[in-house]
């Protein structure tokens, strides 16, 4: 199984999937590949915006995408797929339209079968066991929190330890400490930005400047960087 | 109906419930209340200590709350009750438990009948028709996403302006436009810290220093503030 789990597409001030570029390139390698790509999550713009913005970046380095909404069979589309990539936005939209195509069960065995998986966001949050790790306002009800589980613990992406001055609700730890009192045998990764966890040849590891922070009931968190081994949370 | 519903309990850097309980005794009346609190939405602490801490602050205004944890009968706590407060903490645990325990539609009649409500955050969120509006992680499955619809808008609590330096995710106010564009005949309003939204005597206003931003699809947002009216958003 080879992964690519994505905290967030864009850093601030920076053109549209710049930063996490040459790790995409390097993880597809040198032969032009056009993956299928699931825009789902886009809510105020169209998959076929989404879709054009992911190509501008994806050519660049080579590669190319194809909207899987643009397909007349999306399960076939997967079948066919020799690498999924599932863009960020709103995770419950995603999941909702993931699970009422009933794609997960599809995209999960292509991806233990051995295709690519690069996601970003909400795409690294549905490679989770399910989506109770998300950040993302429930607009939609998606109709089951589970997803694909291809890793069996939960990312939060765009950990950030920043708390907005004058905010009097909770810090992003301690929501990420409610998950693991109510969740008590589940890891969870705080992902902060610009970091990337990396699944292949049998090992997880983290690549970017910021470490990451790794959550388990009744364990003080524990901040893991790009030179430590990440393998316990695949176990 | 009698609806007091705050932001935030609490101020950075102020005591617990401090700032909005001046606005509680008034609400309810010279004449000392034992309200109904629900505690459920606290997670990594007890039910009886979120009780008692707010017991401490009703009791400094002649007013007093019991947990409904401690009653034998929920419902019949629910029925005999002269009012209900309810506090914030996690959402979807919060609607697990009214769900688990079915006291949305006891809370709800009794309060049409005339009892007054209080709640804050979550407490909010729950008077609203569903809770697709929270900010807070979905640690547990809410067993649906429908609440107690005492009004008829969503409200988001802790409604903030700032976005965090360094974040590359979505702003509140970014989330809150996807909300209306897959929801497009809801209005919602963001209820900045220190404010509370009152309604008695069939006219609903807006109560602190801030004020507050209405959404809905196709219109720009809107600014109001104490001095405005907010009677539309109840049709």
């Amino acid at each position: 199984m080879r992964l690519l789990l994505i905290s967030n597409s864009t850093n601030p001030g920076e053109p549209y999937l710049d930063y996490p570029k040459n790790e995409i390139k390097n993880f597809l390698g040198e032969a032009p590949v056009t993956a299928l790509f699931i825009p789902y999550a886009a809510v105020t713009f169209s998959f076929d915006e989404y879709t054009s913005k992911v190509e501008e970046r994806f050519s660049e380095i080579g590669h190319h995408v194809v909207g899987i909404h643009t397909a007349a069979d999306p399960l076939k589309a997967i079948e066919t797929a020799s690498a999924i990539v599932v863009g960020g936005g709103n995770t419950w939209q995603l999941v909702r339209m993931m699970h009422d195509l009933e794609l997960m069960p599809a995209i999960r065995r292509k991806v233990i079968a051995g295709i690519p998986y690069i996601g970003w966001s909400a795409g690294s949050n549905v490679a989770c066991p399910s989506l109770r790790t998300t950040n993302d306002m429930p607009i939609v009800d998606p109709k089951g929190f589970d997803c694909m589980g291809l890793v069996p613990f939960q990312i939060n992406p765009h950990y950030l330890d920043a708390h907005p001055e004058g905010h009097g609700g909770e810090t992003r730890e301690q929501r990420i400490e409610e998950f693991i009192c109510a969740n008590r045998n589940v890891y969870v990764v705080g992902l902060r930005e610009s970091t990337i966890l990396k699944y292949e040849n049998g090992n997880l590891n983290l690549i970017g400047p910021r470490p990451a922070r790794i959550f388990k009931s009744k364990h003080q968190p524990i901040e893991l960087t790009s030179s430590d081994n990440f393998n316990f949370l695949m176990e």
